[in-house]
């Protein structure tokens, strides 16, 4: 059994220094909790409304910044994974919305968000890489970042490249509806779990930022696109999931989630338009 | 403003003339009703539950039978478009899970089913072409069947080609869950429709067949991802729907559902696997 802990925190925009002692807190609480794999949120260590360029460049960090070593000290008290997002300082000064897969021994890898969402394309570069799965002691972890995953073809990816458990790092900006209406990022989640047949765990934010709230709505699915553990207000969302769950895509005797897939017919999803850039 | 009818039926396996008929009253019906589009279940004129290729074959029928020719004659009197499931009968006496596309001069077009559900697979081929967008006076009309909107590969693909909304005629098997969770079904739907923001009207059907139950969750879904009719029993279920509005990519003045893609990082979802047939 694999546990997993999302830890929906309030990062203040700005405060580096903070939002450094609040996620190690974190990590270390969701240790102490038992946690196997610790989800942090989008842009943890930075915040997430800049006001400019300039703002979002000053609050970015490498891998190699001791915010990282901090979380990898108190991941090695449980050899947790921790998945937390930052705002990456890259090569000639490009940022990047990223998240680091880290454990007790360090950074494991960086993904950098490839779908940003609205004025995210002011201050970031997209990523240019697929996302990427981590072979971990506690199964696959696919990386996703908010944005990513309202494309279904993200999820599909890693699930095809064995992931079996899609972590998430969001910031979910309210959206204005009904009550008794459902968060759109959660329906989707659901989706991408229930037919990929593997685990997502989506772990939100709290905390108006500059006017801005969020929809705090941190949630784990199961492969049956069941909601297995959710959260409203701060703190740890907890599920203890058994992986091998993911690995079988068998839906009967006869279908497959993935088996079934008829990727010769699906070569327009490739397409790239003529004249986009790379 | 185009009013989408969908007609939950309980079609009876065997009884080619009383789904004749059955089916035919309901398009009638939904004409009455002022439906522009009328959706049926799929495999409306035959039933689901086979025991046989033996029986699959004898109830299947081609694009010339009469019955196409009763469905054109009630969408005549209102000019509406009918999308209903049909037991294919093709050449070589191949069978396909197909749907028919009717208006009041006859069959349009024709979709069989790619994604074969289960025991299908013992009595059709699959179709081999991607799926077909109408162009129709109430607006472009993408047809999935059932199981197909499982791969969120083929509702993309609709809304890449301008599908403005998708329409799957189903029969959705009855899943055993907890009361308070929703029909998977309409998760992946809702999901569908939102990513693409395109409508989604599945429909489908009534009726225990040799004790196979269903769903019975005809659902019409908005480009937004909110379920705005519904249906437990039998009949009608009606909307009327501004199809200008999934036209509208536009997520924020900068992020758009479809300009946002990435296909230039969705090469595997194409690869067919090595050894694996066409």
């Amino acid at each position: 059994v694999t546990r997993i802990v999302c830890q929906q925190l309030a990062p203040r925009v700005g405060d580096l220094d903070g939002n450094r002692i609040r996620s190690t807190r974190a990590v270390s609480e969701a240790v102490d909790l038992g946690a196997d794999v610790v989800v942090l949120p989008e842009l943890v260590t930075s915040g997430y409304v800049f006001e400019s360029q300039a703002e979002a460049a000053a609050l970015a960090i490498d891998p190699s910044d001791e915010l990282f070593g901090e979380w990898a000290a108190q991941a090695a008290r449980g050899s947790a994974i921790v998945v937390g997002g930052f705002c990456e300082l890259a090569e000639g000064g490009r940022l990047y919305n990223s998240v680091a897969v880290v454990d007790g021994s360090g950074v494991l890898g960086v993904y950098r968000k490839t779908h940003l969402w609205d004025r995210e394309k002011l201050f970031f570069e997209p990523g240019h890489e697929p996302p990427p799965v981590f072979d971990t002691p506690y199964g696959r972890l696919g990386v996703l970042v908010c944005f990513d995953v309202e494309f279904p073809e993200m999820p599909r990816l890693l699930a095809l490249a064995g992931a079996e458990v899609i972590v998430v790092p969001t910031n979910w900006p309210l959206t204005r509806r009904p009550a008794n209406e459902p968060v759109p990022g959660v329906i989707v989640a659901m989706a991408a779990a229930y037919v990929n047949r593997v685990f997502v765990a989506c772990c939100d934010r709290t905390g108006k930022e500059r006017g801005q709230e969020w929809e705090a709505a941190t949630t784990i699915v199961d492969p049956g696109g069941r909601v297995i553990a959710r959260q409203n207000g701060e703190g740890a969302t907890l599920a203890d999931v058994d992986l091998e769950l993911a690995r079988d895509k068998a839906l009967t005797d006869l279908s497959d989630a993935l088996g079934d897939r008829r990727p010769d017919l699906y070569r327009t999803l490739a397409d790239v338009p003529p004249g986009s850039g790379p």
